[in-house]
């Protein structure tokens, strides 16, 4: 269940933590119409990964010039298909990218994703997505010889990034690509912040007003008063903590009689229903029960599949009351956000995971 | 794409590995009604992790004598509507679960599913599933004295497993098991071997047969001449190498103009299109392309999301022809198990796998 007030005073947040920022919601966080019509209301851009969530987002009501295509690997006829849906915003890595956009998407805004530290990071991003600088100032270079627009630079801190000092580090990466395109005759115009804004789960974060204030204060330092057009790309900061999914205990049970074992529930939602998150145990949803003022064990949660890697927590028992029954309906908190659409279609004949929005 | 010839091939090598032993198809490896249906006909019994499969199972044509509910982690609700439909084979492994088929389930067969070891497993399936020999004996008392009929004991020595010799230690627990229940005048008559029987992937895996007569030979030494009826549950042995999957070649780049760096390949399927066994590099595909011929560049291989998670391989890198091209297809082998229903609904909006039968 998603809660679109919530998911509105989020959008309010974070459209006033920065000055002249604009938020681009990332789709893929929770793609439901209703989340998507909400923040077109609300004046809200979009970060699209596919033309799925391109034409999504359109239906929605928001017009093309508002959505960004910010996957790095997209396939040529995708980028046609988007520059036809009217989309000029495109996010490059690499030389092949740059080349595709400027055959299929002539003359559109083209934004370099920097490889970033994601160290602090819940769910950090690896190496996958980004290039190193002195190869963004090439392919910005290239861009332009080919027709494109350069607009500026990306980087990505890492998803459910507890540090905002972490934004400090990028931010004079990003300066520095912006002096070297300046000397190549090159003016960039904007920064993308990218997520990684976390959602609020068991551990305490910052609110989005300390996360505003210590990134403008990194915009200062690397950008003095030439402060670049920002925008953020908030989602699961924006629709996280707006989520909560309910799941029935199946199975209580113990593997022996032997003292210090764990006792282990099984839920009927794992991590093919939707919590795919729980992965390496990184993301801790809160779990709350109608028992959850009497004492405690600790727990080993798992979800219902026939899979072993459908294991929640094991290695950092989860604590559950000693009174927990089979049967009894648990709320997990924080789901707003990667859960539906990362439910599978049906592994062990599970349906998948359904969302209604309020 | 799955091929059924395969399928039956191997089918009959199951069946005919062991003496007297009956297959049990583990549905969850791919729920195809064209397999279950293959499968029927051939003569095949089933093993279900939920109602769904069950229901699948029957409009394949099988009667549900045929039928087991593998799982351990059932709602009882879910019991009760698998005995509806006529299944009276249930796995336990908790006294709860034991009470819940006693109360809506009455005098059906039941199986204790014993906790063994997984090590030589690439997929071993950790403490999730079954109990310990002690509680085993408690279990089958508790079965009986509720009315139902204990009829024998599971195990499983993990998904892929590479040595044979790991099902020795499990029939010697499972054989202890038989003699603790016949002391308290209890005849259990069945041992399920499980599955694990691995595809051919990357590394050689011995045939059927070398399982089959090392296994046997293990049931000699444990059970001398009083052989229990056996069960195996073969599902990625019996379909995993009978897939193919056809995949794009999205974007081949670099991270960097230096030296040492890997080339990423980025992929149309990834961990969220179906490939979700690579996780931790576990299940290692073999990948065919039109350049095998050409000289070979160590690369990173990732899928098409925004999701750093989905990258195939990273740490051991995938050496792929130098030659490759953006566009290019490629065909990625031993992919007919623990892909089309791992995959997700639609995550960054692209579409769940489709599957063709020949």
């Amino acid at each position: 269940m998603v809660d679109l007030d919530v998911v509105a005073d989020n959008y309010r947040a974070f459209a006033g933590a920065l000055p002249d920022t604009r938020v681009f919601y990332a789709v893929k966080a929770n793609p439901a119409a209703e989340i998507l019509k909400l923040l077109a209301t609300l004046g809200s851009c979009f970060d699209a990964a596919s033309v799925t969530e391109i034409e999504a987002v359109l239906a929605a009501g928001a017009t093309p010039d508002r959505i960004s295509f910010g996957s790095t690997i997209k396939k040529e006829r995708d980028i046609g298909r988007a520059f036809e849906l009217g989309v000029r915003h495109f996010a490059i890595d690499s030389e092949a990218e740059v080349d595709k956009i400027a055959r299929v998407a002539p003359g559109s805004h083209v934004f370099c994703r920097l490889l970033v530290d994601n160290s602090g990071a819940d769910w950090p991003l690896s190496r996958k997505f980004g290039c190193d600088e002195e190869m963004a100032v090439d392919l910005i270079e290239r861009a332009k010889r080919l027709g494109l627009v350069p607009h500026g630079v990306s980087f990505h801190v890492g998803s459910q990034q507890g540090n905002p000092k972490m934004w400090d580090a990028a931010l004079g990466v990003s300066a520095r690509v912006f002096r070297a395109c300046a000397e190549r005759g090159i003016g960039l115009a904007m920064v993308n912040l990218g997520g990684g804004f976390p959602a609020k789960y068991m551990k305490k974060v910052p609110s989005v007003r300390q996360y505003g204030d210590t990134i403008f204060r990194a915009l200062r330092k690397h950008f003095g008063n030439a402060l670049p057009e920002t925008v953020i790309e908030p989602g699961r900061g924006l629709v996280g903590d707006a989520g909560v999914i309910e799941a029935e205990v199946v199975l209580i049970s113990k593997k022996s009689k032997s003292k210090g074992e764990l006792t282990w529930v099984y839920l009927d939602i794992g991590k093919f229903g939707g919590l795919a998150e729980t992965a390496d145990e990184a993301i801790r949803y809160p779990i709350r029960t109608s028992r959850d003022g009497d004492a405690k064990m600790p727990c080993a949660l798992a979800g219902p599949t026939c899979d072993s890697l459908d294991v929640l927590y094991e290695k950092e028992p989860y604590w559950l009351p000693i009174s927990l029954e089979i049967g009894d309906k648990v709320l997990i908190e924080g789901t707003g956000a990667y859960t539906t659409t990362y439910s599978s279609v049906g592994f062990n004949g599970f349906s998948p995971l359904k969302q209604y929005v309020i």
